[in-house]
């Protein structure tokens, strides 16, 4: 199923005979086993012999491998380096920090440094509030990891977690404008955490807590909201949660399906599971059947810690029991944030007709997408190649503008659903179809009507 | 003493009649206020009035207002506007956190965060080393302050304290291509500062500890140098250290006095007074009196800590008793990181012939420069209207520029005294004389020289 992606591209610098057919053979050879050209560059030119800089992406590492192992076996041609174009811009790091202002002569040191900052210091002593118009407060959000659930790669630790915040913070800034800065912890203690973000919040004016494993991530999230006068939000909960609720608001257009007539199942109850449930729930989604590894979360279900239990008392109004498969019959909405191919076509065809499916486990989705939209009427996944990527990149650049630039002391209910709405209105009543129920990450349009929007709301709420 | 400062620049714009005489009566009346008057722009003319923005340095606040209040007492103008140029460069912070790499289409996405992302961090996870190859933490250095002891404003906490944390940062980037980020604690808890910095390193090539109070800030740094695996400076202690030895290098070559035969009293144990007794003492100096409130520290001084005992046993080889005033006498070389005015020119008179005085108290020095300089060879302050400014400028950027290039995991007296040697070498031979004995902090050799020297330093002790 897997296709080559950018994300695995190398350039792999060769030597090869000057002949007519010398760069076609090397072509030829790439395509042969599997990979997808992107470019044949001639870096040299000698009477006997080129040097062909070939570029192609190929589907994961062992297949890089082998693309390069069969450029060797072209007649003639002799591999001298192969580059791979990831690592390349990961080199340095991702993210600079620049002054804003001119740093150039005394006049400019006076006033930016001492002596004068220091009236600027007094003016925030004196009126704390001060700080959100003469510091980078009003701009600025922590991105902040322990490490211990980075994308689907599991608890890697602090440093290694630092290129996914990086290149977080670098969208941050592409996408919205924001000033964003990852803070990667070297501990994964609960109080540790609350009290380290606690005591670095005076730069910032929000927390996006990020690739933090359920259950921890549901009490940090908790205490410091309680903690903090800025807005905590938890990507994996919260971004999660409006992007699959902007689709869900498109899918239903899709199928004329209305919010409170839908039965959902949502396929796990880890940090996107929680807070997609919780949305939902307060949207107004009344027929919501929650699974574990165990099947259908119910009220008489046992062992559960405060956040299981709010769900097993809010979800599951039939007392449905059973597995996955058992009570997906019948279902309208199937949401799965949780693992690879739990499900087959045939499963998607015991749902109601029209059927939406999300299948969002990356990169391996609960069930095949081709599979599923055999029998359903929109499916949506978590990846590139398929229609409909549920991505967060929609959701958290525009909602932290429109929370900085409201000045929000925290995160409602109220500003999740006006981003969802948002999102889903950004792709046109004319444009909305099956394989379109969310717009493109890269549509510039997106981030400044969620900004908007949730401005808006913030102020609404205040 | 205090004259105008671009730190206390104002805008005013006025409206004045449209004579001929209009804008030199507004010239005037800045002048004779005791202001320095620095640009008139017309910004708007009428047949009958004139729009003028009146730009100018005060000494002071109040000074700015009595300007202000002379301008509307000039024949028919009007006071539209007062607008403090300090204030508006710190308005939404001095600082931007930028991608550095694209970030316009799908294939930017694909390799810079997710999937590509993942195989760096694995590579990192693999391999902690590669996180200074493939992460920013190469050239990231943590400006970190509790707002204990900002400039000499005190205990103004955290918030207040970002603006200074920010023109470090910004000064970090311009002068030596550093990227700095403010940390500014809320708490003042030792044990607290440690546990939160050590758990923020991942990200950090190096930490600049900043503006905490001693004697708070030795047992940080202690420990952090202790637990950590790079660089931790305190800049109060050893930037200041570093310049203050550089620039008594070359007063001692203008008295043709040597560091092995002078003797030394420092005023002040805190923070710079002790690190600069260390480096003073890492570089040979032996006869060092040090100074606190009560007089001459010595060895059967009572109630200190650590920091303070060791001041005790490794100075005063004479045992010298008394009084600042009363060890001054006979002194070679005064060194003050104290408080204001504690002594006068007659105090300077009782110093050897060819007296070096360092007088570094902020904004007032220890004694009235122009009043030392009738009885001292070589007078510096920590001013910059007075020659010889002892700035920590020339150290900092590139001291931390040299250890990151270095990869060093700590700071050595190896890797200081190459830093203070090459500030001072960059006065040539030539230039060095009483009134230039450090370089301006604006001689871009400077942080390149520092960071070269530092870096061979590193390498040399590694």
């Amino acid at each position: 199923m897997a296709t080559p992606s950018p994300g695995y591209a190398i350039t792999v610098r060769v030597e090869a005979p000057s002949s007519s057919t010398a760069t076609s053979g090397l072509a030829a050879a790439v395509s042969a086993a599997g990979g997808a050209l992107t470019a044949l560059d001639v870096v040299e030119s000698f009477a006997d012999r080129l040097v062909v800089d070939v570029t192609c992406d190929a589907v994961d590492s062992d297949h890089a491998e082998s693309i390069t192992k069969a450029l060797t076996q072209v007649a003639g041609v002799t591999v001298r380096k192969v580059s791979d174009r990831t690592f390349l811009i990961h080199l340095g790091g991702k993210l600079e920090v620049n002054p804003k202002v001119p740093l150039k002569h005394r006049d400019d040191l006076s006033r930016a440094y001492t002596p004068g900052v220091a009236r600027v210091c007094l003016a925030i002593a004196e009126n704390p509030e001060d700080a959100r118009r003469l510091t980078i407060k009003r701009n600025t959000v922590a991105v902040v990891t322990d490490g211990s659930a980075v994308l689907g790669l599991g608890n890697i630790g602090p440093a290694a977690a630092l290129p996914v915040m990086e290149g977080k913070a670098a969208l941050f800034k592409q996408f919205a404008g924001v000033d964003a800065w990852p803070v990667c912890l070297d501990t994964q203690d609960v109080d540790n955490i609350v009290e380290i973000v606690r005591a670095l919040a005076p730069v910032y004016g929000g927390i996006n807590l990020e690739d933090i494993a359920a259950p921890r991530c549901f009490e940090i999230e908790a205490r410091l909201r309680e903690a903090l006068d800025i807005p905590v939000f938890h990507d994996d909960q919260h971004g999660t949660a409006i992007v699959v609720l902007a689709a869900l608001y498109n899918a239903l257009r899709v199928v004329r399906k209305s919010l409170d007539d839908v039965r959902v199942v949502v396929s796990g109850v880890g940090a996107a599971g929680h807070a997609i449930i919780r949305l939902l729930h307060a949207q107004g989604v009344t027929d919501i059947v929650a699974c574990d590894r165990r099947g259908a979360v119910h009220p008489n279900g046992e062992g559960r810690d405060e956040f299981r239990r709010w769900i097993a008392e809010n979800t599951n109004p039939r007392g449905a029991t059973g597995t996955l498969k058992e009570v997906l019959a019948g279902a309208d909405v199937f949401i799965g944030v949780s693992g690879p191919n739990l499900l087959t076509g045939e499963d998607i065809a015991t749902m109601a007709d029209d059927a939406i499916v999300f299948a969002l486990a990356n990169p391996d989705p609960e069930v095949d997408p081709i599979a599923a939209r055999e029998h359903a009427a929109v499916v949506a996944t978590g990846r590139s190649d398929f229609p409909n990527q549920i991505n967060n990149v929609l959701a958290f650049p525009g909602f932290f503008r429109g929370m900085l630039d409201a000045g929000a002391h925290e995160i409602t209910d109220a500003a999740m659903l006006a981003a969802a709405r948002a999102i889903a209105d950004a792709v046109g009543p004319e444009q909305v179809n099956a394989s379109y129920i969310v717009p493109s990450v890269f549509d510039p349009e997106v981030a400044p009507a969620v900004a908007t929007a949730v401005k808006h709301a913030a102020h609404a709420t205040a």
